[in-house]
């Protein structure tokens, strides 16, 4: 629940901390900037809302042009048909009796797809879509370098062969993901290793089509590479997430989007000129990609993050103007996971409060 | 809303993954355990609530002999009065309009205690209080060493005396708290350190005494040294938390309590013999404290955490009895932020489902 003496049009300095906020602007300046490069190339937009769990979000993707949705597991999905969108991708293999349940389930209520990588699981999915009526669409997860789900290249065409077999799924081609080179801060060093990977996913979806299979779809990529995968004739949509509302970390890329995401955050303690603590820890955002950025404070450095405490220390000199009460805004290092942080997101425009979105997909692990 | 196929007295294994379970019976060994030595002492405990911030264990850590409880902030507060509880202690700073007056709401339906270290502070409470018509207690932070939050042991005569003369206000000792040396593994270095930290305020204990002042609380302390705590005759009471459910950074200290926290997670992905994917990453387990051990299976080592993924490999050559569908359990490297990403936990006896607890107080930053 929202705190009751929260309204719409409220001063944003008034928002009780600490309080993810999402500088409206600018989030619809980044959806706009891909969805051009999106249109201009004539591939498809998927957007991952793994990232952001908030339908309100996946609503403006949806309506800047993105033809579905990207999510990572089935209770994401859940909560994304619940606000009525209708082409869903799980990019994810989905194990398991009562999950697979719950994934037919949606089967019935909205156009799911869900990735595979096995054939025991090829054959649980199929069974269970026979027992339910329902008839899902699968692609065939590919290694490409990741190492870390999907078959190996020279397994494609065996397992497309079995998914295209599969009587109650509908099999629409490939996806891969180059997790392990899609962030790199070296650009030359994070082109190369993604077009290379792109070009195995692409050779795949060439390996099933000349074993006379279909390709309708063929899905990878994200935030850190949608320029590379949108060069390949093979690949016909692309799963970008992060760009939407940022964070320090792909912001360290240049990759021409703006960080649209803060934790706005109290002064709590000054333990010494040089130290301010504020009420935002790890249970406010997570460090796993660094300490975060003070927002338009050069001269502040986080370096350590306590469950519920920031500590900050001054780059230069003591610090005079701040005392207990005032706000700083930090910029998460990694949006996905301090966004799961939190039950909703507090768009603001101008300074006040414009709308309090529920972030539905939080805490959805299974 | 938990699954509704789920019912209690279920198999364990076919609760849906990635879930948190807690050992029923380790975790009432532990509550039981550090009981005892509470009674021996004849000092109070006030199990801190931050780490389980769930009614459902502090009520079972109140019937066991703990006179009251700690949260971390005004939030997590809200949600254990709710259940009842009314001794509860914020150890911590409550800085901000907003917050202040639902401290003092709280302060209207439970014994509410809080830290104060700024005479500005002081001064906000005492007047929100008397608005309110209430008359919270107040401890005064000491900074003992961590360097974090709390006034300067020279400065605390001071602050007692504005706390005590504060007419809305009950002002009733002190508190400390010595992170930065209570989870040492090295077991001299950390009793070394947490010594010297509550010597420190003990002394400041005398010195308010020696100014006049009253101080029938004094409370700090933890699960890595209330054995240190309880040793000196002026700390009163110790906050305690991650005791009840351990983790595996205490457990490296070898403190006497059971691992009663794990996550059951699922394979789902088998790219080579030396690898073995699971459904719980970064959304399911925190890894500041380091990557989770992999429960009565030494043969696999976690290497990594995507968001949604736990990357294991083999110790020593390939592991064959693993395919996907196969459970696996990690014991969390860090208890209190992993429960803070769950909405409930799994409480189970001899290998059947016993109880489902709500995280009442899970995403209460504020």
């Amino acid at each position: 629940m929202s705190d009751t003496h929260e309204y719409i049009g409220m001063p944003r300095d008034e928002i009780d901390t600490p309080v993810l906020l999402v500088d409206l602007p600018a989030l619809e300046a980044n959806i706009h900037k891909l969805a051009d490069h999106f249109r201009a190339t004539g591939k498809n937009l998927r957007p991952h809302t793994k990232s952001h769990k908030t339908p309100a979000i996946a609503q403006l993707q949806l309506a800047a042009g993105a033809q579905g949705i990207t999510c990572a597991k089935v209770g994401e999905a859940e909560a994304m048909a619940d606000a009525g969108i209708q082409d869903i991708l799980i990019a994810n293999e989905v194990i398991g009796r009562r999950k697979i349940e719950r994934l037919m389930d949606l089967a019935s209520r909205c156009d799911i797809m869900v990735a595979v990588d096995h054939p025991q699981n090829l054959q649980d999915l199929d069974a269970a879509a026979a027992a339910r009526g329902v008839r899902p669409r699968v692609l065939v997860e590919v290694n490409i370098g990741h190492n870390r789900c999907g078959v190996q290249p020279a397994a494609v065409v065996e397992l497309a062969r079995a998914a295209q077999a599969a009587e109650n799924l509908r099999f629409c081609g490939l996806m891969g993901y180059e997790g392990h080179v899609i962030d790199l801060e070296d650009k030359d060093e994070r082109d190369g290793g993604c077009h290379q990977c792109i070009q195995r996913l692409v050779d795949a979806r060439a390996d099933i089509e000349a074993a006379g299979l279909p390709c309708q779809i063929c899905s990878a990529s994200g935030t850190g590479d949608y320029y590379i995968s949108t060069s390949f004739d093979g690949i016909t949509e692309v799963q970008a997430g992060s760009y939407a509302l940022m964070d320090a970390a792909y912001g360290r890329l240049n990759l021409g989007f703006d960080n649209a995401l803060t934790v706005l955050t109290t002064v709590t303690s000054r333990p010494s000129p040089e130290q301010v603590i504020t009420d935002a820890g790890l249970k406010s955002l997570t460090p796993e990609h660094g300490f975060p950025p003070v927002k338009n404070r050069p001269d502040l450095e986080c370096h350590a993050l306590s469950e519920e405490h920031g500590r900050l220390k001054t780059v230069a000199g003591p610090c005079t103007d701040l005392q207990p009460g005032d706000l700083l805004e930090f910029i998460p290092g990694h949006g996905c996971t301090t966004i799961n942080l939190h039950d909703r997101l507090y768009a603001v425009r101008d300074g006040r409060l414009a709308a309090i979105w529920e972030v539905a997909g939080r805490g959805k692990v299974r």
